[in-house]
């Protein structure tokens, strides 16, 4: 892949922007949207992306995420990380973060570093690291789910997290905590100050505690519906406050981790500005079955599901963003301008990025063109197609 | 109480009408509403209620209730009957169903017989008795709550409903299916034929079978979240059935049923025009704590929570409708204008009373009158006062 001029013209796609499809041309400057028009003029002569047929979409951002093309983020050097990019760039996204699995801290300061570089290192032939999502260490024991047990933390520690966000330069994003470990409820408005946006999650906590969590600014929930607290009507727990509040809901739409049921659930009781389409994909995704690892773990993949060797725990999935839309819109029979907001608009909301996750004049040019069957044809971060199919 | 003409001029009152309150006189003739206005000049020189401070509100519709007042209505006779109706009334209740609890098709037939007198003797001093909810006898052992065991049946029987709503004379209008008794799905709209409405609860089924059901034509789901099987993320199970469709979601909103976070999950999910507060309540409503029977258990009232001498397991409620209305309002935040749906709207809607659940010219003259505590203060049935504070 060779990359092109960040400035293209884009013509005679439909493009998804203010919440309709509209036949427009795409002029693109500097990586950026800077007109959106019906004259089909191409005033600058800018080179000439010619997308009849196809839909345009922002591109999709995916911000849990363990890897993908046989790269494990905890494993991942700078160049594992770029390949993960570009394996990703193939399945319409443009921007991600890497969701470093709960480690020993040598080895998380390690993939922090290595995020780093690929982050701060510029553009590449694939999408855009943005951040990082640190899973863990602060979680339950009982709802683990693949985190390496003896390595859980069970008091939270604002030390901790300063030292990772210092060696990361500002780019931690996110993390996951669940609300019962010692000391969370009080970390999370820490963590604000460290530009560290909280989720709640791998948790057995109870309503009272998890809406703590929220009051202290919690702003999303990990992975709803797995590894955590089920509703029950005398304490809906976890789950129902996951429901309940306007906390961004991470849902992976595999159809495997999540009944279809449960997503056309989500769906309407949060609406389609508070689902969050996650991957949560391993090194697996893009791979045939087999052997792989998750972070210090043994995983086996058959049929695409991907479970712990030692005891059938489901650990991460094989799912892309561009299957995670399709399966929102099969599941829930949303058009693709609502189910679409979980791929894009909604991760760029959760983390306050204004030009990103939409199609707009002044916006960054972030966009995925789908064809009738919502398969990924180019995408384009920046203004640069980073793949064509 | 005397029973006044069916026709009054209502004065000073917030009249709340097509989904908002407005300072409106109401004019009743011959048990209907005839005219709102803002005119306050009684042309008919009716009978004036002076309403000033006060709100008038749709009667409230209970749908599922097993007595009050010291009569459970498996026992009631047509006296029994009219003195749950008196007291309903005190708590702004203009209509109602007998729900009559599994019994021996004997007793139920008895009961049916009382029901159907009461209902066809025409108005009297209390909540006009609307019809009969069978609560029963096709449920699940499993999740039989209260429901006697031995009396449950493992068949559903089209005979059995038909013979039923013969001696009814047509006034049964709803009963409880468990989806997973054999034949309950194929019974459904057979019920329908017989102008029976099917709820689907006390019941284990997973979300298929629930879902069968929702497509044979079952309209609401009964005391959700209690004596039901729980969502889980790979089965939402009937639970996740009751949330996801747009079936009437019956709540009992007492905050020992269902914690507050669960009812506003209710509200958020389905919205306020599908909840349905119903109270479940006991012969023990309105009446200090003690020792009560429901149908065939002896059940032992404390602090206001009614629960089977056995066993302890929870056993209908001592809540009253106008207590519904005010832990909706506190539970959630919602105006009175959202709320009260559930109480009259939404029960009217399910049974497809035109005439019922709304204050409109044409409309029934069923309405209560509150206090600025949303507090009885007066309750008119079909144009008549049959209750003031």
């Amino acid at each position: 892949m060779t990359l092109v001029e960040n400035a293209c013209y884009i013509t005679g796609a439909d493009v998804l922007t203010r919440g309709r499809l509209a036949r427009l041309d795409i002029t693109v400057e500097d990586g950026r949207v800077v007109r959106l028009s019906s004259a089909h003029d191409n005033p600058g002569a800018l080179p000439v992306i010619d997308a009849a047929g196809l839909r345009v979409l922002p591109g999709f951002i995916d911000v849990h995420t363990h890897g993908a093309a046989g790269v494990d983020v905890n494993a991942a050097d700078v160049e594992g990380l770029r390949k993960i990019g570009r394996f990703f760039a193939s399945q319409g996204v443009t921007g991600w973060l890497c969701s470093i699995l709960t480690d020993t801290p040598e080895q998380t300061l390690w993939c922090i570093e290595q995020a780093r570089q690929v982050i701060e290192g510029g553009p590449y032939d694939g999408a855009a690291l943005l951040g990082i999502h640190l899973e863990g260490p602060c979680l339950s024991s009982e709802y683990k789910g693949a985190m390496p047990e003896h390595l859980l933390m069970h008091e939270a520690s604002p030390d901790l997290f300063a030292r990772y966000q210092e060696a990361a330069g500002g780019h931690v994003l996110y993390t996951t905590l669940a609300p019962e470990v010692p000391g969370v409820p009080d970390l999370i408005p820490e963590l604000a100050k460290m530009g560290i946006t909280a989720a709640i999650g791998h948790s057995g906590a109870g309503y009272d505690l998890s809406m703590r969590c929220v009051e202290a600014g919690a702003k999303a929930a990990t992975h709803v519906g797995n590894a955590m607290r089920l509703f029950h009507q005398h304490d809906p727990a976890i789950f129902g406050v996951a429901l309940e509040t306007d906390l961004y809901c991470e849902t992976i739409a595999d159809g495997r981790h999540l009944h279809p049921g449960t997503v056309r659930l989500y769906a309407k009781a949060k609406g389609w500005d508070r689902v969050l389409a996650i991957t949560d994909s391993i090194m697996a995704a893009g791979l045939p079955d087999g052997h792989y690892k998750l972070g210090v773990n043994d995983v086996v993949v058959e049929d695409g599901d991907a479970k712990l060797a030692s005891n059938g725990v489901r650990a991460g999935s094989t799912l892309t963003q561009a299957q995670a839309l399709r399966n929102l819109m099969k599941f829930t029979g949303a058009p693709v301008e609502e189910a679409s907001k979980a791929n894009s608009a909604n991760p760029a909301a959760l983390f306050g990025w204004a030009d990103r996750g939409h199609i707009d004049e002044g916006a960054l040019a972030d966009l995925v063109l789908l064809d009738e069957d919502y398969e990924v044809a180019r995408t384009i971060v920046g203004g640069r197609t980073v793949y064509t199919r």
